[in-house]
């Protein structure tokens, strides 16, 4: 296949922090781009027009995908399908459209319908993030050494999901295609259940009496730090994320939960054996982790 | 107080992190203090003569303390009550045992029965830490910033307790006395739970299928990684912290496992609502950790 061409008109809808460092990433690498930014407060609108970033802003999403041929959807999962109808019938023919999304499944469903016909979808998954969110946060190198998921219905025009892969290649990304249902129940189990307990850990610590909760605070490098980290991520986000997968979610929570039954149960009975070969398990996952470049 | 004098001959029973970081410290900041080295293996003694931060060494913790004004357990603490039936009777008088165990309560009564009169108990914890162990791990820097939580019973001599806690803020610590079982509930929340939570995570995904497995390696990123560091912490140290704190941390896992049905349920029931203020209100407390300087 000859090398993608590259697009010529990019809308990214939301500017947080994936699309605003997808932005910085086409502003390197391919400068001729046009970037039309969108988002729902003018002033996420004038930071990212003062960071330079973006080429126009508009509040209004039709506005922004007019005459684009990619448009990138960069907002919390649930306001896709709103935001799908509303942009549907201004997307140009040929146009491709693709998405962040931590979840897929749900993310197709709400995207499809409103699909004029010589429009392609390409849901994808930069897998990529830190714990901050906004314009500001973004920066180019987000993606470096990171996986892409693309998780394209049967039938996608294979153009338009080369065109993406090298988009998120450009970026720094290794992309690899994904059965659908497979992403949502490996992402539940790297992604969604790990944030999840971080909330769930932390929400128990924030209802402990003020006296303790300051110590908690002196004291968090002994473990719950990382917690906190993790924790602090975009509640709508996340409100999203757990909403959209629920299923593949609640079926790795119940294996947590059996697994913590017994867990407890070898503490309570003061089981040495249980608990060291668990631990003597688990750090041997860690190695797999930095073998995998992942750390 | 006037200055507390330096010791002159310190024995470290145990050369894993903590203590090899210690006698790191020693070393920079006291030259003149002469280190005896104690562990259960010779290649841990070979190693730690090699890297220079002991002057002897030995298998024979009786021998080690034999002559020193301070003793530093810092082996896991359910080795301690063995250990202070072989020292004790070795301990010379006015000599200062302190150990830098995680767990207080159950560490004071595996030592006081063993401890000749005019020895002084000042049972220690410097909160500080990485995920790795052992005689290489250790670095004079680890404790910078960090807190240390002394324990010392009623009436323990006050000049003994003032010795231990000069010699952690020379380290770089803040120093803090605690009563002992408010240390262990407050270690329990910060340091206990969340490693437990964090083992029990990185054990379910261990015993998901080989594919998926190599899969949540590639996809760390996304969340799971942060669990598998401190699931990598050492499994021997950790098995006797949670056998030796476990009112504290039964009565903590309790609160996290009605907190996580909760969320269970919201999640099940979508209810989107329930799960944003969570995440509102733990996004709040990254705030309080990172004010008190312990990111």
């Amino acid at each position: 296949m000859s090398q993608p061409e590259r697009f010529s008109r990019v809308a990214l809808i939301g500017l947080g922090l994936i699309n605003s460092s997808l932005a910085r990433v086409l502003r390197e690498k391919t400068p001729e781009t046009e970037i039309v930014g969108c988002a729902r407060s003018q002033a996420t609108l004038d930071t990212s027009m003062a960071l330079g970033f973006v080429d126009r802003v508009t509040l209004d999403p039709a506005e922004a995908v007019a005459g684009c041929d990619l448009v990138v959807l960069g907002t919390p999962v649930g306001t896709f399908a709103p935001l799908a109808a509303q942009i549907g019938p201004h997307l140009a023919a040929g146009a491709i459209l693709t998405d962040v999304g931590s979840v897929k499944g749900a993310v197709i469903s709400a995207l499809s319908p409103h699909l004029p016909a010589g429009v392609h979808l390409v849901p994808g998954h930069p897998v990529a993030g830190t714990e901050h969110s906004g314009p500001e946060a973004g920066f180019a190198e987000l993606f470096d050494g990171r996986w892409c998921i693309l998780t394209p219905p049967p039938h996608t025009d294979a153009r338009a999901v080369e065109r993406i892969a090298a988009l998120w290649r450009m970026a720094g990304m290794r992309v690899e295609r994904m059965d659908v249902e497979h992403h949502d129940v490996v992402l539940a189990i790297t992604s969604h259940l790990p944030h999840l307990i971080a909330y769930n850990i932390v929400g128990t610590v924030t209802d402990l009496e003020e006296e303790t909760r300051q110590e908690v605070f002196k004291y968090a490098a002994a473990g719950f730090r990382d917690f906190t980290r993790i924790a602090s991520s975009d509640p709508v986000m996340w409100r999203d994320i757990f909403l959209n997968n629920r299923g593949a979610v609640l079926e790795m929570l119940g294996r947590f939960t059996e697994d913590l039954s017994a867990l407890q149960r070898a503490v309570r009975r003061g089981d040495g054996d249980y608990l060291e070969t668990l631990f003597t398990r688990t750090r041997a996952i860690r190695r797999g982790v930095i073998e995998a470049k992942q750390v």
